[in-house]
């Protein structure tokens, strides 16, 4: 099956880009995903393509017009699609939970807005999915659109060579993940930590344990409560 | 002044991508910014280039070698560099307050990861600042490192028109921001808020003030809790 990805944007041009590289790339050739994006100039309704306006109430930049996102909308999906995600600061943080549920869906429809944004209500009549990669502003939606379709890809079947790889990695149990080494040995006078040289694989998985729980603790005390809280609920 | 960013990556012919168009593209040509990549393969020490190799300890995919990586590095900079980001799910989040910081220094450093990540003893001894865009994993860092840029360049004197832009975003109250609406009045039987087409600005600041607090509790408890705390203070 092929997870198929409508994109709405100013800028077609930009993709695949970053996209056609790599395990996502081979994944897009090998058709485990598809792309299609469509340009929403082209469903302006004037002939200078005007596809945005000053905000109602005043303010500084402009808006993009519902009108002309909704024609775009209407011509590709003749049925309402309640598969459509808008790229946006005011969304729900995007978790990788939320990835691997989305990776799971047939398709999914990408709007990246520009400007100061999208008119309040071609997303209320559409039912879109607000989506946040974070708590930072960008110039469009493109680069969140481009992370949200790599994570989701990365974790079709077949798609990352072993299947481990998806779950000894950071967020899989709530935690960061553990500190990485290889070879060499020694490396300007720094050494790998001796456990990781022994064998011993029970030893091996307590210190890694150890160094994920140290580090998310350290950096992320808000993903640090909220593991310590599932792990006493499930000690009861 | 140019905004000087140097990038560490396997993938050198993914950039400037997505970052040639529009605004923060308009700022490259402008030399408000500039791009250098490096290609770490190109500081491999075998024939083969090798730059990877199998984690320490165990476990499935590969670890990118701290003795390339620092090759590649010293031959970049032979002055030691205080301004060195890796990006990874396991780095501090970024936010706006974060991206304005970052954005006032001369030049800053990205390291890509590829595959499991990094030999932490190079990120050590680098002293690297390690940078999360969110908790979800992708293939590589090179779309993180891409939205931090955007990020950063946005904020730019001079990259975006006008300078209220950057004041009444998400964020910049610690509130998320309120909706948006533009022509026409009425579509599709949905109408812009009256109060918006009256020209009452202490009317229109006060309702915008109330929907972005409102959005921010409803989707986002957590910036919600810091903006009610922080509010608390200041009344003393």
């Amino acid at each position: 099956m092929t997870f198929a990805i409508k994109i709405f944007t100013l800028y077609p041009e930009i993709f695949p880009g970053p996209l056609q590289y790599s395990l996502v790339g081979r994944a897009l050739q090998e058709k485990k995903w598809s792309l299609e994006t469509v340009n929403i100039r082209d469903f302006a309704f004037d002939r200078h393509k005007t596809v945005d306006d000053t905000a109602c109430g005043g303010g500084p930049g402009m808006v993009m017009r519902a009108d002309v996102i909704d024609r775009a909308l209407k011509f590709h999906y003749p049925v309402f699609s309640k598969s459509l995600i808008y790229l946006s600061p005011r969304g729900i943080p995007l978790t990788q939970e939320y990835v691997k549920k989305l990776a799971q869906r047939p398709s999914v429809g990408l709007l990246c807005g520009r400007f100061e944004g999208v008119d309040q209500r071609v997303l209320d009549a559409w039912e879109f999915e607000e989506v946040s990669i974070g708590d930072f502003i960008l110039t469009g939606g493109e680069l969140p659109a481009m992370a949200l379709i790599d994570a989701c890809v990365r974790v079709l079947p077949g798609v990352i060579g072993s299947a481990e790889s998806l779950e000894e990695e950071s967020f899989s149990q709530g935690l960061l993940e553990y500190p990485q080494y290889t070879r060499p040995r020694v490396w300007e006078g720094r050494e790998v930590p001796d456990i990781l040289l022994q064998g011993h694989h029970e030893q091996i998985r307590r210190w890694r344990q150890a160094q994920a729980e140290e580090i998310t603790r350290v950096r992320r005390p808000d993903l640090w409560k909220k593991y310590c809280d599932t792990r006493d609920k499930e000690k009861g």
